[in-house]
């Protein structure tokens, strides 16, 4: 396992602990979620992120919702505070589908439950989680095994954000292709977009291949344009958070710029992600609500100093320094994602296999 | 005027003031440069940047290493002064060409002199000086005005790094363009890329557009692609730092990867530089070296926090905080520019006209 992004600890009366993503690569710190209200709270403010991994955390959170139900409520009332509870933790990450996913399959688990008592369901609702956790971690090594032949042995691999161990409950998606082409002895280079405004690429994806030990550099959004030309990218490989029906790709924003940059330069492009990613109800790309974020993610840059640069290491909330980048009263456009269209996208690969020149025929034949 | 970026106060036993542009936009603080090392110190730190304004900032440089000549020296001692603090103030950037130009220029001024006196000397020196900043001034009016019409009423109009004010002794270069369009009462809006590593267009274009009060909004550099595809920008429009016979264009690095993505979206791009920007002797843009610069600045984040997020504001040196980004032992390519091929500009505006579709035969009758 190359890190445990989130991990369920004891039996229904447990928790959940995640790595605080917030504080990498400053600080590796585990957080532990005892409530819907933290899990959320962990969810929306990217401590637990990636599409795969809040999919699984929003299981949990149906656990965590029912320890907070009273021992003489009905099974109805029990239900609906279940379904309450989840809704709610739905509604922290718009785009991303597995989240929604993964919270309706608990739920519907729930309400097709023969449990008699509380006890008996919340043994049903964590065996459920623990299910998508474990569905989770094969999916990604699955992942991992269809995409390896698309690695070179030599390449120059250009990624985007973090699809890796961190943004799942297994090896990653994108990045799984990348530790299942090392396993079997191949030899390649990664380039790493640094991924503003929160940088998931030089904090997370950075700090997960170098303890690969795969060869990798960091550099900022703008500079995989020159390395294309320059002939130094063979491929682009990145997750997804949502792709329609017809094959059009949600992801982090800058996914659709490199998707025009690679094809203008001959370059392949490729999307790894689980097929829990497909939304058939959204017919194409432009049906993908993208979440606005804070003004402030651009603004200002809330990080730990470097080591140090402290005065008072004791301090943690003193440690954090808040700086600001762009002056007050200028607007900022803070989109969280951007939608590639399916013909910038050379395959799709999921667990299932791949879908090369991906299109809403192809989809449909994929997924049945 | 927008700003006065630099400013010579008094005669000829006067000083340099500029606008700190490291402390943007968190402080706006005016620093003296009295001495030629004090000069020397402010461009190689970047509080004075932008290859027109470093230009100026040189020819006053000139004028201070007068004043610490003795009074009872020799013309060829005085010269001989002059020449050392000159050679000195133009290793300060070696590779911004104005600087070269600007301090031979004065240089020149003084050697071809009749003064009899360090007094006339000082004086010719100061005018010659003046002369240079005055001609600054009125390249960047005439590049703004004419480019105004390429501003289309209503436009959205993106921009990346700084060629404004901040980087000229007048009104910029590419924002130049925008200040003219402004004046003839056209509206638009601009779109800043923040300009990753070093921010110039989030820290310096959008406090200064702000100031001009023409409405501004910053992204990441990576939504700029994400904005084209919904039909928001119009134009895009940047500086350069130096130009090929051919009319490959050196800039900020980005600068390349937004020519391929306006390209692709049939958005027109403009370059806006003084005629000085072109190196007939760099004959493609395969001939102009590329700074690599420290990886440091990408890995590590330098910056004053926000206002209110300070314990000790009496301490300069503790306020400045460094955050880490990119994990320990990542590798960083940390490249200044890159180049962007005369077939991905539309036209390049200079103070002399405009070169629609650059090639090395307009080039040539353009400066002749």
């Amino acid at each position: 396992m190359i890190v445990e992004t989130l991990k369920w600890v004891g039996g229904i009366d447990g928790h959940l602990e995640i790595i605080d993503q917030r504080k990498l690569p400053g600080e590796y710190k585990i957080a532990r979620c005892t409530s819907v209200k933290q899990l959320y709270d962990a969810i929306k403010t990217l401590a637990v992120r990636g599409a795969p991994a809040i999919g699984v955390a929003g299981a949990y959170g149906a656990v965590l919702s029912l320890q907070g139900v009273s021992a003489n409520a009905s099974m109805k009332q029990t239900l609906a505070v279940l379904k309450r509870d989840c809704e709610y933790l739905a509604g922290s990450r718009p785009t991303a589908v597995n989240l929604r996913w993964a919270i309706d399959r608990v739920v519907k688990c729930a309400e097709n439950s023969t449990a008699a008592t509380l006890y008996e369901l919340r043994k049903v609702v964590l065996k459920e989680a623990n299910d998508i956790c474990r569905e989770d971690v094969e999916m990604c090594r699955k992942i991992g095994v269809n995409g390896a032949r698309f690695i070179k042995n030599g390449a120059g691999i250009l990624t985007h954000c973090n699809a890796g161990a961190l943004a799942t409950a297994g090896q990653g998606t994108a990045l799984s292709v990348l530790y299942e082409a090392k396993k079997r002895g191949k030899k390649f280079r990664v380039f790493v977009n640094e991924t503003r405004p929160l940088l998931q690429g030089a904090r997370l994806t950075a700090w997960e291949l170098k303890r690969a030990k795969i060869d990798t550099t960091v550099i900022c959004d703008n500079m995989a344009a020159a390395l294309m030309r320059a002939g130094k990218i063979d491929m682009v490989i990145t997750g997804a958070d949502r792709i329609a029906g017809n094959g059009d790709a949600a992801n982090k924003t800058g996914t659709y710029g490199l998707s025009v940059l690679a094809k203008a330069h001959g370059i392949p492009f490729y999307i790894a992600a689980p097929s829990s990613t497909f939304d058939l109800k959204t017919k194409t790309g432009q049906d993908i609500p993208i979440e606005q974020r804070s003004a402030d993610e651009v603004r200002l840059w809330h990080g730990l100093p470097a080591r140090g640069n402290t005065a008072s290491p004791q301090d943690a909330l003193r440690r954090m320094a808040v700086l600001q980048i762009v002056p007050d009263g200028v607007n900022i456009y803070n989109p969280a994602f951007d939608v590639t269209p399916a013909e910038n996208i050379t395959a799709i690969i999921t667990e299932r296999g791949v879908i090369e020149k991906p299109n809403a025929h192809k989809i449909a034949k994929h997924l049945a």
